[in-house]
């Protein structure tokens, strides 16, 4: 029978559940919105009841019990203490999630940040493993509403204590008032959801960015500005990443991947226009679609128990 | 008697060599210009028979032989493999320095990139030893003519193959034509020599940024737009590096550290109007002077010294 994992993958909008065996094989997947607290009611522990809720929706499908848990959230994350350090859409500041995890699931927790664990499983699985030599320097995107990222140096994850790979906040000319706060976030002009909204903001005519890509193939101006701007400021923030970091490649996930090869070819030869001696990173698409959050979560638990056993 | 060590730190301008003890006194220190080839000439081979040469002086000062060398020299530096990848300055490209000098100088040498080892040096000795808790997320400036860095993640340099913190060919909004081929190169706008060179542009008035500062002090206009924008572009890079690498404190030397309390005060405003939740890193003075290249070296040959034993 073997040993099997359960895998959550805690995001803004939706939880992903999956029931794994040890070798990170899928066996059953769930899906669905991410509980919210009552009014009043503390936004941790409405989501660990959810999690207790479909792990027994999940064990009820195995005749062996599952021996750990991979969980992965979205916001600021604090992996090595286990510490969820702040989530606007989950409402919850410095919450030490993996112990509350472990204490109401009994069972061990690897525990980690959404996006840097999706981000080590496109590198470990996906686009990365298609790099010769292995991606030692990259740096994931994963570009939807907004834009999440992590950032691999010298064959190591960047963590400096949860705040590191923040790119979609990361400034860019010409950038726009964002909702953290700041002017000039990439993700005001650079994410799927920015180009979806700007475009519906100057035209009236509402869709995903898709439908804007569709729009500027058709000769649309409009679309092809606002599509010009988002192409810019993310080659923007590539650029910076070459002077910085310097990552041999670069791979884009989320919706806006989805934009396809031209998208691709601008982006790679819009950033190399910036450059000079500068090492040019290769811009590669993602591999492992919607379930990278989950292969990220089973890395997360498969390292944990190196470290219990 | 005790062992010695021979120090060089080899800039676009000049060499300094010194003789330090085991623990990284610094006994005897000379200072030359970098000797350049005859034409037709090889700029390696130039420097190695400088070096050489300024062995031979200061092992006369000592009545017992040097053990072992900390070799750092300018450009992009591969320092794992001991290679010069590229100096415009000294005119080299690809150039196995390290096994160069200790066929040359028949003893172990250390090598490193002059600026990350002098990074090294501020963070071990020099400002980083007064952070409390040391700085594991750190950045380190030397602005001067141009600006060169380093810096640290989750207590690690950050090498990337020699291609990791080139800040001073970072882009900014507004930045100039850079002489490295690209444009708007934070060195364009940020730098001491960039301050002193638009001052000159504008005014037809010569000197050091040091001299900007003062005509600033005393109300002149277009010194204050220049140091504005000088002001604007390093928080600018230093905003991106928050939302990339999050280091906590970020370390200013070099020519433009000079202008004091006024200047860091300044920008650390700066910065902290740019970021939201970001963490916000601490800027901070450099504390050890022209001699943090040789501490530098002292600790490259340190380093190497562990290695062979």
């Amino acid at each position: 029978m073997g040993e099997f994992y359960l895998l959550f993958d805690v995001g803004g909008t939706d939880v992903k559940a999956a029931l794994a065996t040890a070798d990170g094989e899928l066996l059953h997947v769930l899906r669905e919105p991410t509980a919210r607290p009552e009014p009043g009611g503390d936004g941790a522990t409405a989501v660990l009841e959810q999690l207790s809720d479909l792990a027994d929706r999940l064990g009820a499908m195995s005749a062996q019990s599952p021996i750990g848990v991979g969980l992965l959230v979205c916001g600021l994350v604090d992996a090595e203490a286990g510490v969820g350090l702040y989530s606007v859409n989950l409402g919850w500041r410095d919450v030490p999630l993996r112990a509350m995890a472990e204490q109401r699931l009994a069972l061990p927790v690897g525990f980690g940040h959404d996006v840097t664990c999706a981000a080590r499983a496109e590198l470990e699985f996906g686009a990365g493993a298609h790099v010769p030599g292995g991606a030692q320097n990259a740096a994931v995107l994963i570009i939807g509403t907004g834009i999440a990222s992590a950032l691999v140096v010298d064959g190591r994850m960047v963590l400096s204590g949860g705040y590191a790979g923040e790119l979609g906040h990361a400034l860019v000319p010409g950038g726009l008032a964002c909702p953290c706060g700041a002017t000039g976030c990439l993700e005001t002009l650079g994410s799927a959801g920015a180009i979806a909204r700007r475009y519906y903001e100057a035209t009236g005519v509402s869709g995903g960015a898709r439908e804007v890509f569709a729009a500027r193939a058709q000769g649309d101006h409009v679309a092809q500005r606002i599509i010009d701007e988002a192409l810019d400021a993310l080659s923007f923030t590539l650029a910076q990443l070459a002077a910085s970091v310097a990552p041999e490649v670069v791979i884009i996930g989320g919706g806006l991947a989805q934009a396809g090869s031209p998208f691709f070819d601008d982006l790679q030869a819009r950033l190399a226009a910036r450059l000079s001696y500068h090492r040019l990173p290769q811009v590669l698409p993602a591999r492992l679609g919607a379930d990278a959050g989950l292969r990220g979560a089973w890395l997360a638990i498969r390292d944990r128990m190196r470290e219990v056993s």
